[in-house]
């Protein structure tokens, strides 16, 4: 009995892994269900026994990569070690660092599908546009705390500064991965704190 | 001779055109061959005739695109009936109102393609990066015009303020595409103007 028994849980777990690698990597579209299958060794033919279509695949996949980023951001903005600002950079840091690391390439799945498939499927549009709502409501979160502090300027609402933040970082992801250099980052990182957050 | 002879010109042009608008709003994989030919009528099988390959043609979309989306911002960032930050904004009050016309749907095809196809076809990656690179510039050239006249705040260099002002600008479309909501324009426009750049 030194083999692990496989439960369908953790098949379907391990497609759900296999298809968030693969699909921030060359998008949905260009995601094979047969290059899904075959990375995880599930025969051919027993994707819809776990999944009603290759849309209803991609909402599991976008919810099990938000569960864990979601999860990742939290670490980050509620770490009562740090002062708020501080978080967000400790966040923005170690974004950067992770980017540069796989060489300013894949980025963020929920913005790569995002863009890719806005206007393509309505059922994908409002799912990504609630993880992202959430990652903003968590920025705006720490933000108001860092506003309270006298960290964080009051020129702008919590929620206008979130926006400008999340969008402001996926702008410059994408930047440096068409690129190929991290400066966009860089530059964002520079901008965002010391001209817009800072008190 | 009522009927105007239809060259070898006209025909690819058409094809570009064509290619333009379908890969905007659906990006490249998503965008058959099939379907470029068919809407401007020209018979199966004739692709090859004017196009290598669909990369090929993915390439001479994005020149094509270029040429006139440049020739637009020249037109609003050389406006010397303007002051060179009044020209920005008149730039991106312009874009936010046909993005609304338009429903949010589409958004930049540069962008769209980045997000898309940068880790997935070198030769794509590197024409996308050379158009942003060159509209940077045309940002950066008249932010440098409204640091000299003392309109722009020079607490950044004007490449800097180009960067953040063109990825924060990409990031708000992809987000505002993603929401169906013009409120990440909004936020942006005025983060950017009276936080950012405005003396």
């Amino acid at each position: 009995m030194g083999a692990k028994a496989v439960t369908k849980g953790d098949t379907k777990t391990a497609l759900l892994e296999a298809g968030m690698d693969i699909m921030r990597d060359k998008g949905y579209t260009n995601t094979g269900i047969q290059e899904v299958l075959s990375s995880v060794g599930v025969p051919k033919g027993s994707f819809y026994h776990y999944f009603e279509s290759k849309e209803n695949f991609a909402v599991e996949v976008i919810h099990h990569y938000s569960q864990s980023y979601t999860a990742k951001l939290i670490y980050f903005l509620r770490d009562e070690s740090l002062q708020p600002l501080d978080r967000l950079k400790a966040y923005i840091d170690a974004g950067r660092d992770n980017f540069l690391a796989q060489n300013c390439c894949k980025g963020c799945l929920i913005g790569n599908l995002s863009q890719e498939m806005a206007d393509q499927s309505e059922e994908l549009r409002q799912v990504l546009s609630q993880v992202m709502g959430k990652w903003r409501d968590l920025f705006a979160t720490c933000i108001d705390e860092g506003q309270a502090t006298g960290q964080i300027s009051k020129r702008y609402s919590p929620v206008e500064l979130a926006e400008a933040f999340l969008s402001g970082w996926e702008g410059a992801i994408m930047r440096a991965k068409t690129t190929k250099n991290i400066e966009p980052l860089d530059i964002f990182n520079q901008v965002m704190f010391d001209g817009l957050l800072k008190a």
